[in-house]
């Protein structure tokens, strides 16, 4: 059973003192190249810097006591494992992350400062999985998952309804997709609140399973995702999948190099931080310009987390 | 005779509808580390991503017939010759600007989108003003000085208005000094719309002549300017100075390292795009944690305009 409007709407009420209205950004010189009129949902300015956080604080909040007290586990190395850390902090929860050993170390800091326990573990999904299986059986904790779980997915969920809120009569709403929690969230939202909203999704070439599963009507896992759009490396779980069927109306793929001239371009144009899995869905408008001509269209813009230090223009542009 | 109160409001009603009235963030990150409540008027999401297309239209709003028929003249490698360019456009007027023969070609790139013309010349302030002088004998152009000009001071202090107005009760206003326009500006606007508030200023320690100059009690102007806070190589003037020396309450001096951390931790937690001459008085908050403790802050953040693909993180941090 897939989350109803009430389960979405009951989500938004739960976790709205926890996380920030984040500001809808727009830009004359997108909506010029465009011909369109584009709203940015920034949520590169979310708590965490990313909507993770959304979805993450949704599943602690309706966590029984008995779990609460156990505390919850995760194995990420990316933006659900800063989320989840800080949404159980917030809650006195304790939170275990289990991270592949080859995650950056300003991952596992962040991961840490927000006070979570870090067990490192073999950068397989095997290994990651085992790890959490061995760690659950020791200790009791709840897993949550980063997207196959109803409460993430209405969570996300949640950043569509605000933008629908504050930009009514959107024609599109397009997100990246990953392993599908924000895009089959945002789906949903659309179908529920919005009027007749066309739902695209924008997915790296590297990693492109949404793409494939979507055209071949059933699910083909990815097998060797590469792309630098690092919050997208995962494939679709049957629960995102039947969403995303239902109520996504395409999706686009792009390539390494169109990702980072896209994120180049929002760094330069409209000064502010996205990261490589927020631009995926910018460059699939930038190339699909058609698709979105004289269309209110909204962007989902999921994170601003970068290792500045370490940036990609060089490497994929001239 | 410095600008009036009068001469101020003037201004901001006459720029108001060709400027944008820019966001005013705050951040819990700065706000925990400095203990103090600060409120970041971002100039950066401002027309030409920086604070000077306020005083660059103020300017040309004011020019005669006779002048705007002639058209205007800068010299600058920076924001001033793309907001004068831009100001300039939109109004239709011909705007020329003398930019020096190593500006990196992003910056005339930008100025050239704007549809100015642009003459290069050696990259020596001497070779700038003859070139300048030269083409006014030529074409009868009108120079608009990018920070010793009224006109452009009003238009800078607009910033400060608009900080004040969204954030009442401010005790301190920080901003970042080279040529001082900015500084004057802000300083003039708190001193006519506000209520005791200290305006302090930023300054690279590799360019220090205001600092220098504020405690000789006389223009000290700087020789050899050197610091990656590429908008504050210029000195004061003494329009600019004695506007200083009258109203601003103290100078902090910043090294390069404390700009680049200060950019980078902005950068990191805010997910917005600072040039480093923006971070300056960052920089100086994080320095003198003290002056700023229990305060309500305001900090100018002057503008978001950086090669992204050229960035100082390696050069100066690790």
């Amino acid at each position: 059973m897939k989350p109803t409007k009430q389960d979405i709407k009951n989500s938004y009420q739960r976790i709205q003192p926890f996380i920030h209205q984040t500001p809808v950004l727009t830009s004359q010189y997108f909506n010029n190249v465009i011909g369109a009129n584009l709203f940015f949902k920034c949520e590169n300015f979310q708590k965490v810097g990313a909507f993770k956080y959304r979805g993450a604080i949704n599943a602690v909040l309706q966590l029984t006591a008995e779990q609460k007290a156990k505390g919850v586990i995760a194995h990420s190395s990316g933006n659900h494992a800063q989320a989840l850390a800080l949404a159980a902090k917030t809650q006195g929860i304790k939170a275990h992350i289990v991270m592949p050993s080859n995650a950056p170390k300003v991952k596992s800091d962040a991961v840490a400062n927000y006070g979570a326990k870090i067990t490192f573990c073999m950068p397989t999904l095997q290994a990651r999985e085992s790890t959490v299986a061995t760690l659950i059986k020791k200790y009791g904790y709840t897993e949550i998952h980063p997207f196959d779980n109803d409460h993430i997915i209405e969570g996300q969920a949640t950043a569509a309804m605000e933008l629908m809120e504050e930009v009514p009569n959107l024609d599109v709403i397009i997100a990246p997709v990953g392993g599908g929690g924000l895009l089959s969230g945002t789906a949903l939202a659309a179908h529920y609140f919005g009027k007749n909203i066309m739902v695209y999704a924008g997915e790296p070439q590297g990693a492109d399973d949404a793409k494939r599963s979507f055209e071949a009507g059933k699910l083909i896992p990815m097998v060797n995702p590469n792309t630098i759009a690092d919050g997208l490396l995962t494939s679709l779980s049957p629960r995102t999948f039947a969403i995303i069927k239902e109520h996504v109306s395409g999706i686009f793929t792009v390539s390494e190099k169109e990702i980072t001239e896209a994120m180049k371009l929002v760094w330069e144009r409209m000064k502010i931080i996205i990261e490589p899995s927020s631009a995926v869905p910018v460059a699939a408008v930038l190339k699909n310009k058609k698709m979105f001509r004289n269309k209110k269209s909204g962007i989902v813009i999921t994170g601003g987390n970068v290792d500045v230090a370490n940036l990609p223009f060089n490497k994929f542009i001239e």
